[in-house]
């Protein structure tokens, strides 16, 4: 076993699930004996290694100190009645060498503190079964300050404790197994051990994880599937007649130049590559595979729902409800403040006039204490969209400007790759300025949603995840969306050419069409941020935080490390340099983005699941890794779903479908082929396909200074562009044509059927496979019957019972005649009766006999798996039992 | 209170969900004493009066049968071990006393019957607290014949006798109050009383009204609206440019002949009326209607799951779950017969080769064993959506050919009427043929559903239902589809017409738009199918029923009637003739194809809504009626929702939003005006919009016989139709023109845009109002709150019980030494300890305490609201008490 063994000592921090900040400090932490209870004042700060035995996997008992009893009788603390020294040694001792029959590690802190760090008042008993492999149960009680804990925490107590003993007892395997079957690269091809990873790290992480297997996994079909429609996108660039017609230098069709004055008339046939390139991406399979894209995120979410609850089902989280959570510091701080200025206003007021009624308590803020914070977020959203925005503009001003002064430039060589240069540089730009504001963002949201003052830890959550995302997305999808659907559509036309800061012409899409400019850039963002990611935030800067942490703590006084050396640091001490866990919220919303890329435009781009992929099967084990060996280890929490995740994954499932359909009728060629096959084509082929889509232009027409100060072709009366426009000699010349108003159209229906259809379809998806596997159904009506089984069972020996009791009040001979109907009712039944049946009378007897009756079925209802009346029942010639009838 | 208050007397049905088919027969029915044990053989014979006591609103108290100790006796029917006579009428007496003190009316029946009509060993032994107005319990136990029921029946009978006591206790002042509060029409203006039918008819009923309930509270702010909106139509109606246009008499169009040959040239200003009455529907706040009712859509639903929530927890229903169901009848039976088959087979086999496995156990019935069912399902739907589209057809073919023949005709009064006549004599023949073939779908839909042979009944139901909604859909609405989307738009051009059966030209859309001709289809169906349902279906057929009933009932022997005069008929015998509940489906059907009215089209006909609403007041008081007066009282069944309704309504509230979106760009004007307005008008105004939608037609490219034989204006070189063509003297004469093509890209655009709107609106509505309600959110907190609290306090209480137990053992002097600890422990927690401790040894008591410790909180745990450990805490002093320990 390798050695952060240890990792996460942190037992109680203002975000443990097991305590609130309310709960107060239970001891002091190893570094500092003297300032944990200042965790009370400021709600934030955290305390390290209490109830040692529970976070980690090694049980530490420290002699001598108060918490001996903590750790060593069976985790009692109860500063105040203190109970007899004996016998807590006596069981102390009994339980450690249970422990070390079990296998454990012990360690032991001899040290000894004679000050208590902290004076608090919880007990917590509790009887660990681990050695002998069963636990028996557990109890928590609460002795004095009943108030110190509020009933929600209590309940937490309860229900945590139990599983941190499990957690305890079985940990220490655990760990191993964890470190050699999934932290590892080499396990990638493996199925992670999701149950063990929720035994150790609790079910949040362990849905997380379980959630990203199933994504992976469906990823694996759907990156197969993007294969083959590249590799038909390969197979038939030879046969496509319009790159064919492109690349044909017989049909020499002479093109309006570039850009203004210094740029040439060209010839269609230079831009072969970029045709031939885009009709990779850009053929019929490509509709199915948008198609089968949207069919697969609905297949995804109705997987993913049903391994949930079958994870529900076997983690026995069926009946788990949401806690009623605790405010938040925060919150609690400014509703005092809150209180404090209402009273100071009464007072004032009452002096003013006294019958005004403000004592009325403030019980929460309102929208009113709250619309400051609002305020700032809204506008300070508005600022961010606007700064992506301006990002965004600001690279395409950069590739405007670079593109005219390189065409500006003699070289020739500069010349000919305008395009190229700026392209990859633009979205190297692109990438840069993301992955920057990404990280602004993410600290941004999470200053504005403290500005909100959520009143719960997990409505903070999520107003932050919704606010992260928001920002984080329009960050990532902005200059994609801007290439998919503005790029090129106010160049305006020849003649009437639209300019940015009056000089520089908008930019136009390659000749090859914008699909194959979104595919790049596409690309380069998705593979770049995920590499960039992972490697330099992932791993880089969280080791780059480790090398921080401990050049810090070598600031400590000398006389310290005097110390530290006489007494070789304790594993906990190591533990403590690990990096603090941080919440889910990054690893998901790197997924989701990612997810985005795979569901978004995969229209343009079919090989993004298989990049995705490839990324996920190394995303798992690193973030496996990082878990296991580099974080402290989590607090275990409960949960029953990946909650605010799953509904914007839901959206971004719906919202792709209009991306898609929009991205396959407007950015691809693919409707404007259609409609020429279909209405125009005098052969009903493709031939001919490129003439009908390039537009005439009368060179006479250009405005001074747009034409070509010098050309190769000089004798160009008219050149040719692309769009539908009506040709010079029309009467309503440069208007568009009525083949516009055609292909719009039919881009226009297209786009209602691809939406209408992948809709139902997706409906269809999710109506025929059931929410609940057929197993878990089974299995839960299985449970069901079983437990009516037993309920009527009992009923049945209850009414046995019952009869055997009347029967034998028909024999008077046998045991005291008076209380003989009640001699063998359980304990607790009699309680109730008004009083003991004294005469023999019919109508006296009935209705006690009915009371009786009723009083035993009471009590029974409330505790069906009781089995007192079937013990009864066994041994009903006892010695005679008696109980207060009162 | 009025005569039928012992209706319903059906306890024992095949369909009960008190005891399935298998269940077999309790006792004979009033009107046979020998036949009612051949329900074991088919599994369709209907019992009559069983458990009188509980199905009728009256106790039944029959004296010498067997019954007697049923109804008399708390409900309990022992057959075969015979009771004490005497004891039995003792109870008996003071239960009817009681009865008769709470105000309960009873009936005797004295004749003496000596043949129980089968025996069967089902003793249901009940406590009734109801004199008392307490239900104090229950207990159900089935003595022997453990096989007779499955423990699904048997939770079942469990959990459904309880209601039935209650039911029984209340259910006179019950009926009453539903009678006079609610059955009667001059309640319309009250809410409900949800609570009272519920507990009258129990859940799934109780459930209906309440939906029903919350729809007609729904739709008042929606006709509210709804008669703006046609009040902004009336007041704007002659400020309308276009409908001033057209009729304006100097603006004189001359429009092509709507016949061949005989009809004439004629001049638009004649179709004024139409255009004027065109507007009240056709105007732009029926865009703004259209949106508003899809948002109306999705508040519906989400104020439905509110409320329906709150009735499930005001009604206690959060933790019912779903019964297993039992197979039907019919399933069992084709299994059995499988099962035969497959043994015939095997036999035959094992002569052949005596090693073929095919003994595998036939559990189910596979998809082959259904084939011929579905192939027969799939089939006949077919069958009967084409006989629906043959019948729309038919009309179509009857308005064609009538409208011809009339044009003909040389009586002018006939000519002028041709349109009026034609169409309102259409839309009877398509109600009449909606209202015939409605009844045949829902016959034929059960008839189908049966030779699916469903496993279960609920199975069945959902079958059924989903089947007939998808006939009884088609039904209803594909008149009106046709003319919303394809009326006229297939009737070709003047010079090339469409014709069908080769003479008869295809039907035009009057000249003001196919949109009045949509709405005058709408309310007729809509407010003819209501009226004719309600009056002829839901009252006239029951009437008619009822008297075939009693006719029936009078051909009974002579010998009978003599018997029958000789003793009054009781009030079973009365209630006998009542017609049978028949399920919910009908009900739910018709408000779910009125729905349809409402949400569907309501972009065309603005004031289906109050409609609907005026209907429906009347509905719920007809329904209140009918189950009050007229139905058998139905079995009272529990439903925690509206079941599958609730995906049809929200599946129609989606395909809402498309039909309306196509409604208002495809049949209305809107997006023609708006085009004209901003992209052709010279002014920007609607000045010259008829014009503008009038193309030429050369009157000399008529094709032979075309062109009027006489005309008044003989003059006529040019005429005018309704469509986007190129003129005749362009090079594209009769070609669709760029308008058309601008037009319908327009179209298309709003189609995406409404949709995608009104679905993101609908979204955000669904988000904004939360699923439960705020109150019931905080209530089940507060409960939950309660809960931990009194666990917590039996936690603490046990803790202190121990404590005492601990410290009571260290003062030696009280109490027997040995078991000492186990004094004061619950009965049962001895229970499992392996010895009494006897030896004083640290380790061993420490081991013994343990054990204890284990013992106790096993048990506690299994009983959280057991207060057995209060009370002993509290009486420490009491005689000593022994239990066996082993």
């Amino acid at each position: 076993v390798p050695s952060p063994l240890f990792q996460g000592g942190v037992l109680v921090t203002d975000q443990s699930p097991l305590l609130s900040s309310r709960a107060g400090c239970w001891a002091s932490g190893p570094q500092d004996g003297q300032s944990s209870c200042q965790f009370f004042s400021d709600g934030r700060r955290k305390v390290d290694y209490v109830l040692v035995f529970y976070q980690r996997k090694q049980i530490s008992v420290r002699g001598g100190d108060r918490l001996h009893r903590l750790s060593g009788g069976l985790g009692c603390v109860e500063l105040e009645a203190d109970p007899v020294e004996g016998e807590m040694v006596l069981i102390r001792e009994e339980f450690e060498a249970r422990l070390l029959e079990a296998g454990l590690e012990m360690e032991r802190d001899t040290e000894v503190r004679d000050q208590p760090a902290c004076v608090c008042s919880v007990c917590v008993c509790a009887l660990c079964g681990c050695w002998s492999g069963v636990i028996s149960g557990e109890i928590f009680n609460i002795t004095s300050k009943d108030t110190f804990f509020d009933n929600a925490t209590r309940s937490r107590i309860v229900s945590l404790s139990f599983r941190m003993f499990l957690s305890l007892c079985f940990s220490l395997t655990q760990y191993s197994l964890l470190h050699d079957e999934w932290a590892r690269y080499g396990a990638f091809y493996k199925y992670q051990p999701v149950d063990l990873i929720r035994k150790y790290f609790g079910e949040k992480i362990g849905l997380y994880f379980a959630w990203l297997g199933v994504y992976t996994q469906l990823l694996i079909p759907a990156s197969m599937v993007g294969i083959i429609v590249f590799c038909y996108g390969c197979y038939t660039v030879d046969m496509d007649v319009p790159s064919l017609e492109m690349c044909d230098k017989q049909q020499n069709f002479t093109m309006c130049p570039l850009c203004d004055g210094v740029c040439d008339y060209w010839h269609l046939s230079t831009a072969c590559g970029t045709a031939r390139a885009s009709h990779l991406f850009d053929n019929p399979a490509t509709v199915f595979f948008a198609i089968f894209m949207s069919l697969w995120v609905a297949t995804f979410l109705e997987h993913w729902k049903r391994r949930q609850i079958s994870l529900n089902h076997s983690w026995d989280l069926t009946g788990l409800e949401e806690e009623e959570d605790h405010p938040r510091p925060k919150y609690e701080t400014v509703l005092l403040q809150k209180r404090q200025m209402m009273r100071n206003k009464e007072k004032k007021n009452e002096k003013k006039k006294k019958k005004k009624k403000i004592e009325t308590g403030v019980e929460k803020l309102t929208w009113r204490d709250r619309l400051p914070g609002y305020l700032i977020n809204i506008s300070s959203i508005l600022f961010m969209f606007g700064l992506t925005f301006s990002a965004v503009f600001g690279v395409i001003v950069y590739r405007i400007v670079v593109s005219a002064l390189m065409a500006m430039s003699p070289d020739p060589e500069t010349k000919s790759n305008v395009r190229v240069t700026v392209t990859a540089t633009a979205v190297i730009i692109n990438l840069v300025v993301i992955l920057i504001l990404d990280e602004i963002y993410g600290a941004v949201a999470v200053w504005l949603t403290e500005l909100e003052i959520p009143r719960t830890e997990s409505n903070f959550e999520q107003h932050l995840i919704l606010k992260a995302f928001l920002l984080k997305f329009m960050n990532a999808y902005a200059p994609i969306l801007y290439v998919a659907f503005f790029k090129g559509r106010f160049a305006g036309r020849p003649g009437d050419y639209v300019y940015v800061f009056n000089d520089y012409r908008m930019e136009e899409c390659a000749p090859g069409g914008c699909l194959i400019e979104l595919c790049i850039q596409l690309s380069i963002i998705m593979v770049g941020k995920q590499l960039i990611q992972n490697n330099v935030f992932e791993i880089g800067i969280p080791k780059l935080k480790k090398l921080i942490r401990a050049w810090k703590g070598k600031g400590i006084s000398l006389e310290e490390r005097e110390e530290q050396r006489a007494r070789p640091p304790q594993q906990w001490n190591l533990d403590y340099t690990l990096v603090p866990f941080e919440g889910l919220t990054p690893e998901y919303m790197e997924m989701i983005i990612q997810f985005g890329f795979v569901s978004l435009f995969v229209a343009s781009f079919p090989l993004a699941p298989l990049f995705a992929l490839l990324n996920n099967v190394i995303e798992i084990r690193l973030d496996a890794k990082k878990f296991v060996t580099e974080l402290r280890r989590p607090d275990a929490v409960q949960a029953k779903d990946i909650g605010i995740w799953y509904n914007i994954l839901s959206g971004m499932g719906k919202f792709s479908v209009i991306i898609n359909a929009f991205v396959i009728s407007f950015t691809s060629d693919f409707i404007p082929r259609l409609v020429y096959q279909y209405m125009y084509s005098q052969t009903g082929t493709m031939h001919g396909f490129i003439d009908h889509t390039l537009s005439h232009f009368n060179v006479s027409n250009f405005r001074p200074g747009n034409a070509p100060t010098s050309s190769y072709l000089p004798e160009t009366t008219v050149c040719r562009y692309k769009d539908y426009r009506e040709p010079p000699w029309s009467a309503e010349a440069y208007q568009f044509s009525k083949t516009y108003w055609a292909v719009l159209a039919a881009r226009l229906a297209f786009v209602i059927l691809f939406q209408n259809l992948v809709m139902f379809l997706s409906l269809l998806v999710a109506w025929v496979i059931p929410d609940v596997p057929k197993n878990i159904s089974e299995q839960l009506k299985r449970e069901k019957t079983l437990l009516v089984d037993v309920f009527l069972r009992e009923e049945k020996e209850k009414f046995h019972l019952l009869q055997s009791l009347f029967s034998s009040k028909d024999q008077p001979s046998q045991g005291h005649p008076d209380t003989a109907h009640f001699r063998t009712l359980p304990l607790g039944l009699s309680q109730g009766l008004g009083q003991p049946p004294g005469g023999e009378g019919g109508e006296s007897r009935a209705r006690c006999r009915a009371a009786s009756f009723s009083q035993f079925t009471r009590q029974m209802s409330m505790s069906p798996s009781n089995n007192a009346g079937r013990q009864m029942s066994m041994s009903p010639s006892n010695d005679a039992t008696r109980h207060t009838a009162v």
